[in-house]
């Protein structure tokens, strides 16, 4: 009954366990049901304790309980989330992943005051060579100046979760502005995977497999999808320095179920109901297969995509396109057309009076030339291809929202976060007040408004960020002197109420005469005679319904939503 | 945007891929998304072809795509469900799929007519020794009388998935008495698992582990979340015959996540949303942290948990209770309660005026008895923990419903089955009429409205599924003469509107005249001059609403529960 339990209730509130001496069988069900798990060092998260499994084997296989589910293992394989040396620490653990989660499900975000100015450059800047993506996101400490080249996100404020999983992923938690969000990177450098021996198994080895960065293999996609899954559930808006070459597709992936995990990323970016922006770093690239499970149309309504001027995408590296669109006997046409020395030679070849030898002369010529050109038109070939991957193409493509350089970024997502974060809450009201319309009409009834407000002028400022925060915020202030959004979801609202109320006597004409009745009770003397009028006037014969709505203005109590208005 | 989708009709319907040449990349990422796939020989599920990984790699390490996602891979990893030889076979396996699940979401199960009389003894009776799980499902034919010993379900009906994956599980579709299911059932037989050497890494090799029958590995564990997935978004009841000595908690499945994958198996019970039977076989056993993930309590309001005679159940098998309960200590000391030989030796020992050759002859004597009677005392005790893990106390424990022997499991079942779906359907109606009640409180009232029915002498057929299936059935049929569930609902029905209603006039006491209004002007004209005259009843000072309540039942229109009614 507790499985069950905590399997619902890591869907409806966030949960965390702490292991502090050991979790055995239901209590390691339990702790995982529970999904983030803070293991405190020496202590265990096992299934059965090492005496049994000894008795079972017939041997003195395992020796303790932490070798079966010491952090070695556990923290290893991500079942647990973080590890701690004592449980101050832990709780302390806690207390600090609690400080990025709403209070409550459906409550706002907790966001801090600034600490870290929104408006600096970043200091840290992502380079060609492999680097350790923390800096891109904490920053790092400069050797040369000896002063911090700062992060993308506020100083001090990256939490990372299952960091000894697999590592050709990194996965957290950070602040921007103040503002809590998830944060997905990836690895560059190629890392080591150390795989135990098998203690049960005399045969096994311990191994060491290598895995390159800017790669998924099955256990980093497991990881991405499952940082996903948690963030989801905990309401964080999400960001994801996207920066991959696609997924591993050797055999030994293959068989390992790479496909799998890779789905359970669609999958849990589906379901996300927060903002998602996906972000290109400089010099980062995405390509085929890794671009298929993260783009912006998985799920519309939240995904944004956004590239640096420096980054690639597309289907195949330039590489690959190459290869296919480019081949070798495409460039030597190439050369035919642009080189002088191969038009000549192509041209005396082309000659019908030549010698055997002097024919063979010129074949040579020709191919000790074409050789000698092949690899700078190869190198053009793939300039010339990597022109179509570059973000102005993209952008033209309209597969990305926005180009924004990487020393400016923290500046743009702090506005675009802070306004997605609005809109979203505005459309949960304006669903919430008319539970028919989608998120697409929501935000298209909210942009309708703004412009209203605004006027036709200043309705280009809807693409500016901060300025729809400003109005956003002052909108939602109580005392906002024309607060056209409470207005208009009163007007929803009722018309909502009103339409629905109507398709339920429609459904059930029976009960219209226990309804009215109820309701008449509820009104004032004046609502009273004023019906009594209208039903009067209905009576008379001839009388047409139109008449009494007609009559209606006439009431003491007038439409609330005129009443607010400016008339 | 395919991906996105397709992440999502694998929810919202049955998808079924069927790759026949090749699926690459998103391709790959389809097929996989949609879940349930037919491979046909031949065909390949990669995400690189063989060409272009080499390239990466920089020598000829793969020679074809099949080699990355031939079926040897991709059906024996789980992710092809089936293969077939050629892609008419591949369709025949679809409308074979598609005939055991509802034509959409929400509709009835297809019910085919009973071919295989539900009435008959299961021929098959699973042994002590290993044995074919299959032979349990489907039956087999038998050698020594050359006949075919019936299985549990209707002959010819068991379609089977995922075979070549995980072995140590069975699951797929079945038949009982027509009735479309889905199965799980546990492999009783050690298996051998075939790990292919990975031709990028020159270090690796083939290996076969042997896996355990009766036991859950993260394999398979993985297996059993997946097919319970599928079979609940197809709308499929399901029952596991359960007979699992616990999950494998060696270091290696530690490791390789077994933890996660068993969650999963939690997760997924815990979101069906269909009758689910677990039932434990004749010389089954399910104990510990096997018990702990499909415990009925994991989802009261579907599962339900039952046992043969010669199953046994709890949470460590009697060798282990033993171990922990009654230690080699405990059996010397009841040998002396009870041998009379040990308790002579020891009254003798007692006795103070012995010389140390006596005393230390004595012990000799003691120790020897004592050797020789610890084996039988052992077996004792074991026969005496096992006492306790027997169906009688499971049952008087409150964790199994009932003891069903095996042989007319599948009468009882089958009736049993055809009660829970008419249920189900029947309290989805009460849902539907009123969304407030949840399934517990929907089911407590079935059972009321039964019992009113039926009246007091006769409510204990609630208890006889065939009873209740008759009855249900008539109730829902058209011609019922008596209709008490129909009736009922169009009382709750009515009530919950009217009340949804108050409660809306209530939030947005503004729209009520407006309703009202509309109200009005539906009715028809003797309806209109009721309720002027309630009206103006109102309005003469004094009059206090209760007046008005109380002259309703003159009105022309009574309410129609009434009017319906025996009365």
């Amino acid at each position: 009954m507790i499985a069950g339990e905590s399997s619902q209730a890591y869907k409806e509130t966030v949960t965390i366990s702490m292991v502090t001496c050991r979790a055995i069988g239901i209590g390691t069900y339990l702790v995982r049901l529970g999904q983030r798990v803070i293991q405190i060092d020496n202590s265990h998260i096992i299934l059965t304790g090492f005496g049994a499994l000894n008795k079972l084997l017939g041997r003195e296989v395992y020796s303790s309980n932490g070798q079966l589910g010491g952090i070695q293992i556990m923290y290893n394989n991500g079942t647990s989330h973080r590890t701690d040396v004592n449980d101050l620490d832990g709780i302390r653990s806690i207390l600090r992943w609690l400080s990025y989660i709403p209070k409550s499900k459906g409550s706002a975000l907790p966001i801090q005051p600034i600490r870290d100015p929104i408006e600096r450059d970043i200091g840290f800047v992502p380079t060609k060579t492999p680097y350790d993506p923390r800096w891109m996101i904490e920053g790092k400490q400069n050797n040369m100046s000896n002063c911090w080249d700062s992060g993308f996100f506020d100083h001090g404020s990256w939490d990372e979760i299952m960091a000894a999983w697999a590592k050709t992923v990194v996965t957290g938690r950070a602040r921007l502005g103040g503002i809590p969000i998830g944060v997905i990177a990836v690895e560059t450098r190629t890392v080591e995977l150390k795989l135990p021996a098998d203690p049960a198994n005399i045969d096994s080895e311990a191994k060491v497999v290598s895995q390159a960065g800017q790669v998924w293999f099955p256990d980093s996609a497991f990881k991405t999808a499952q940082a996903i899954q948690d963030f989801n559930n905990e309401e964080l808006p999400l960001i994801i320095f996207a920066n991959w070459r696609g997924f591993s597709g050797g055999m030994k992936d293959m068989y390992d179920q790479v496909v799998k995990f890779g789905a359970y990323i669609v999958d849990n970016l589906r379901d996300y109901k927060q903002p998602i922006f996906v972000y290109i770093p400089p010099f980062g690239e995405l390509r085929g297969g890794a671009w298929v499970v993260i783009d912006a149309t998985i799920n519309e309504d939240y995904m944004e995509m956004y590239a640096d001027p420096e980054s690639r995408g597309g289907v195949l590296e330039p590489e690959g396109t190459v290869e296919v669109k480019f081949k070798l006997k495409d460039l030597f046409k190439t050369m035919a057309r642009l080189d002088p020395t191969v038009r000549k030679i192509r041209e005396q070849l082309a000659k019908t009076n030549l010698t055997p030898q002097e024919k063979s002369e010129l074949e040579r010529k020709l191919n000790d030339r074409e050789k000698l050109l092949a690899p700078m038109y190869r190198q053009v070939a793939t300039q010339f291809a990597d022109s179509h991957d570059t973000p102005v193409r993209m952008q033209e493509k309209g597969v990305i929202q926005d180009i924004i350089p990487w020393r400016r970024a923290r500046m743009f997502f702090y506005w675009r976060l802070r306004r997605k974060l609005r809109e979203n809450e505005v459309c949960q009201m304006i669903q919430r007040a008319n539970p028919e319309l989608n998120k697409g009409q929501a935000e298209a009834m909210l942009r309708r408004w703004f412009v209203e407000d605004k006027g036709t002028i200043d309705a280009y400022l809807w693409d500016n960020n901060q300025d729809v925060v400003d109005w956003l915020t002052n909108q939602l202030d109580q005392n906002c002197p024309k607060p056209i959004i409470v207005e208009n979801l009163r007007c929803l609202k009722r018309d909502s109420v009103l339409s629905k109320m109507r398709s339920m006597t429609h459904d059930l004409p029976e009960i219209r005469f226990d309804a009215v009745t109820h309701m008449v009770q509820e009104m004032s003397p004046t609502e009273r005679n004023e019906l009594i009028k209208t039903l009067i006037k209905l009576e008379v014969p001839g009388g047409a319904p139109a008449v009494t709505v007609d009559a209606l203005p006439k009431s003491p109590i007038p439409p609330p939503v005129q009443a607010d208005s400016d008339q």
